[in-house]
């Protein structure tokens, strides 16, 4: 199941998990993401990097704000970009993943960004594709998303420096979310000081993973002394699944980010959430929209990381074309 | 309810409705259209001055005409444009309109071009997003449309000079028609001669609105003499509610332009449609395709009007930026 | 029902089936289309003739490979492109395809590309738009898909030389094969050596159709000594209508292309599909995906071919415009 991210050089070829990644590896695309910062109101930074190249979005699993993200950060390196909903088209016919992948990139597609509902999609492909040929996971079931790992850390970093010292707490449904996983491979590797994990029993991960990491299922003590908050989606669908648990109303009494219960937090804890939200569920709009929330900058973070992802894959498909 | 549409520089920001807008205003804006007409078979204008800025097409409602005519006026000015139809993805999973704006606003998105089927949404984003950041509406429930009433305007001009000194007539669901209104803002600003609203009595507008126009139940009276004659789009589930007119063939019987009934306007009339036609209903294609049309004029001003508005409000997000 | 495919000049105008087109007016299309052939891993032929241009795809039948194709093309020689599902939005409306047209014709779409599931609608679309636009089919009902019949040629050609020399063997549907139309017409002008249609009697097109072909309802002796064997689409409807055929895995058994069936061929054969394939049905994963296939070349040279057949076209609008 193993698939190398990298290519001979070292340069970058897929991006699939963040967990293959090595320490420097992830700095790298860090800093190189800060380059594609820019201030609000301010123009967004522009390159011609990938002028002639092929971007294909290929979504399997319906997206606004991820392919929306991927979309403007190619088209900002000036590539030229596809965008696929494969659900209304040949996937009804019965076309396999593979035959989707191999006529698009006989149609010389260079890069894929793939979202599918299935574990093991992203690795799959990436496995098959021609040489010069790069894949860059946009969500892959409960699993992985690489992106979303990077812009939180990048997040973090930003307001809080070294996270290496920072007690960082994950509020909700870890047990199915990719956002928590991605999160937890950057940390493993960038450094953390606690790593907490806070949510009902039932949906804590198994108990061989994320190690290392300490679980609360109150959240006053979860989030107590924390400088990071970041509160997951709830999906409606995990109700049936919680014994103690019946409704939003419930889950929202018990976990959910309110004004009151961020005080255990520390004074300039920062507020986090991959989104789209539910606003008062897993998170109230006082805190969504209040001082201590970077809810925002994590979008905007994730177009910047988006754009340095894109830009070091391209470095690869350059040089197994033989060009420069 | 209100929203101020323009900037502290009296600059256009924001287009919500024409209603707002001063007679100044609006020939300004329709003398700048002129500038982006061009001959059918020509080559259309093109301009680079969008170049760099992100325009969203964000479709609450599903259009193909008017999506299509703000994303081709949004790429040949060079803008990257990037199309969403929300009822598909995060819509669907609860996230609200404006966090999508959020999203996209901390993505860069500078101009929102947005239609929506409930009262009020345009003018609710226009309140809330970020200083140097646009909204347009391309279509308010029943409202607003103002790009159409501005081409609307703009194409009688082209034909019959100065709008103060026609008679026109709009048939049909003026009840319901966010083209109805529209229209009558610019001429209420712009000056009309007479103003008919032809059509049955259900589907006639509150007596409080459109003031100073001549109801008319008649289609021959109503359109007597007319200058202009505007049919509008019947959508089919009004019949249900109109008490003597039980079909599309006793509506046509009684309010479809027809040759023989457009005698009674005067001999050089045009006559307009917003588009899309019902052929055999409100309109018959022996009057749609003849030589009194202007119905695919009214397109091709369309596209030179949102052109000309996107150009306008460009102008704001530059300087809300602080270029030039 | 004839549509005059050239101007005035004996430029192509529109492409709607190859039947009307001559051996030199094909011959010419192909040899364009080599010069947008390049190496699988090298960067893609780009150009700017289509500049200023607008493509519009209007697929009122969904499709993921040709509408790529045909948008890629078209960016790749710097046209703006307009993507419209019309499924979605105006026709559900009851907007008629010829108001549609209209419409994106004021908007100056130059360049109409067109699948639809009913015959006759890319030449009824042909005849009536102005005199500088052009129709590309995209494929149509049974009846014809004229890019994919040019690029089965090319694709035979690039491997084996002159067609006129060659015994091929198509595969399957015949009968409902806008494919196998195509490429008749296109080996009816180019020559063939000899053209064996081979498939269940039910699957066989009308006697008067593919005058010349031989006909053979067994498999083996049907591809013995082929040079070319191109195996067809199965849809699944298919098989109600044939009496002694029940499902895919009796199709299989008795026409499918296996390796050891492939055993019949010429040694060097080539295998083609036009994909997208039923896998285990018409064609085994070890022949599409074995030395004998040229299965993704045909998707290349499907791009090249749609990239000639766009600046052919583009000379007759620059032309009709009054342009150099």
């Amino acid at each position: 199941m193993q698939i190398r991210q990298t290519d001979e050089q070292g340069r970058l070829r897929h991006l699939i998990t963040l967990e293959d990644l090595d320490r420097e590896q992830l700095e790298s695309i860090l800093r190189h993401a800060e380059r594609y910062l820019s201030q609000p109101g301010k123009p967004p930074p522009r390159d011609t990097i990938l002028s002639g190249q092929t971007v294909a979005n290929l979504f399997f699993e319906a997206s606004t704000r991820t392919r929306a993200s991927f979309e403007l950060a190619a088209k900002r390196l000036s590539a030229d970009v596809l965008n696929l909903d494969v659900n209304m088209s040949s996937r009804a016919k019965g076309e396999s993943v593979m035959d989707t992948i191999f006529t698009l990139q006989a149609m010389h597609v260079d890069i894929f960004v793939v979202r599918d509902a299935s574990t093991g999609v992203p690795a799959m492909i990436a496995r098959q594709v021609a040489p010069h040929v790069c894949v860059l996971n946009a969500g892959e079931s409960d699993v992985s998303h690489p992106t979303q790992g990077l812009l939180d850390v990048l997040t973090m970093q930003l307001h809080k420096g070294d996270t290496s010292a920072l007690r960082i707490a994950i509020v909700g449904d870890i047990r199915h979310s990719r956002v928590a996983n991605s999160a937890y491979h950057a940390l493993s590797k960038l450094g953390v000081g606690e790593l907490r994990l806070v949510g009902p029993p039932e949906l804590m991960p198994e108990s061989d993973e994320f190690v290392g990491a300490v679980r609360d299922t109150t959240l006053d003590s979860g989030i107590r002394d924390a400088d990071v908050v970041m509160a997951l989606r709830l999906q409606k669908e995990r109700f049936a699944q919680l014994s103690d648990i019946p409704d939003s109303q419930e889950y929202h009494r018990r976990y959910g980010l309110t004004q009151a219960r961020m005080a255990a937090a520390k004074p300039d804890a920062i507020v986090m959430h991959p989104g789209p939200m539910n606003r008062g569920v897993e998170i109230d709009s006082s805190v969504a929209d209040g001082p201590q929330s970077v809810i925002r900058e994590q979008v905007a973070n994730g177009l910047a990381v988006r754009m340095a992802v894109l830009a070091r894959v391209h470095e690869h498909v350059r040089s197994a074309r033989g060009e420069a």
